[in-house]
């Protein structure tokens, strides 16, 4: 793709460097910051900035924050001693969004892959494991993704911490709600026939 | 959604505004910006400075350009008798990809469209006819989409510029070069009979 001036080049390239955005795409966004006010463009530039420069991470569960406790860790209703260990930042505002966990979280910052050279060691997983150790952590719900690299993931971790005296369950695997029975892989069906619900708890959790 | 600081919900909320960009491809973008070098999003947030701040639009083809004149217009071995009238700046970039057009080109903004609100008046018509008027300008090439708007469009610059000595084309609309006829829309397999091209002409163009 050929462009008429330099700077327009420059902002298509860095526009196509995020995820899922090629060049087309980077174009449509440079021709829309155009037609936009100067004012507006400053602003996103500078919350660029600010987002970068302001940003750390939780010293306590790895959340993304603009303080040194995320706002779930500095809140004294949240139960400390109910961890909920997930991948990464939008697992966590998923489950928030639930509205129904009241427990902290540990972000992991992944899961271990061999294939993209991810291991234990560049994951939040010694973290956890000492604040187990340290604190009174009472039960860890694992919620990573359903995959081969999250089950493995599960597994280092539960071999890592089934020592200490805690519960250790995973979130529930089956049939999402709304969804047909006849449509649904057979892993899953098998599974959620496997950990089968007593309907006796459930109307109890209502 | 919630988030846990609130630049991040900035961020979020500037990217979301880019045209097909939701609330969560919004916030994939902003974890992609946290996970880049400070350089890096420094270097991003200056080229959008740059861009709002520096680019204008050609004062002869309203082409977007960082000089008075654009580099199609400022080259000297463009030919300034043939204009090709497009839409706007993706189209010029398309037909400069196929490398077979040399003249120049006129940017109008847009197409005609009452139920957008846009008019005649909200186009670079006007330029273009005074660009007619005072120089040398022996044809005019339309390259409007193939839309009710643009062929609106076609029909009131043609009587606009139908006084003037000089040929006006569209380009041809047909089956495209690979594609099957009996896939193609009978519109489009009408007009490419209708205005179906001598084979002798095709022979002396290659």
């Amino acid at each position: 793709m050929e462009f008429s001036s330099k700077l327009i080049e420059r902002a298509v390239n860095e526009f196509s460097q995020l995820p899922g955005v090629g060049k087309k795409t980077a174009l449509r966004f440079v021709l829309h910051m155009l037609k936009k006010e100067k004012e507006e463009v400053e602003g996103f530039s500078e919350s660029l900035l600010r987002l970068r420069n302001e940003i750390c991470f939780c010293k306590n569960c790895y959340n993304i924050s603009d303080k040194e406790l995320c706002e779930i860790c500095s809140n004294p209703s949240r139960d400390e001693r109910v961890i909920c260990v997930v991948q990464d930042i939008r697992d966590v505002m998923a489950i928030e969004n639930t509205g129904l966990f009241r427990g902290q979280y540990h972000i992991l910052g992944g899961v271990i892959s061999p294939i993209e050279g991810i291991g234990p060691a560049n994951l939040t997983v010694e973290p956890l494991v000492r604040k187990i150790e340290s604190t009174g952590v009472q039960e860890i719900i694992m919620a990573l993704p359903a995959t081969m690299e999250g089950e493995t993931t599960n597994f280092y971790i539960y071999k890592k911490i089934a020592a200490f005296n805690i519960t250790v369950s995973t979130i529930a695997r089956g049939i999402a709600i709304g969804d047909e029975l006849e449509y649904a892989d057979e892993v899953t069906l098998g599974r959620s026939i496997q950990f089968r619900v007593p309907y006796s708890n459930q109307l109890v959790n209502k």
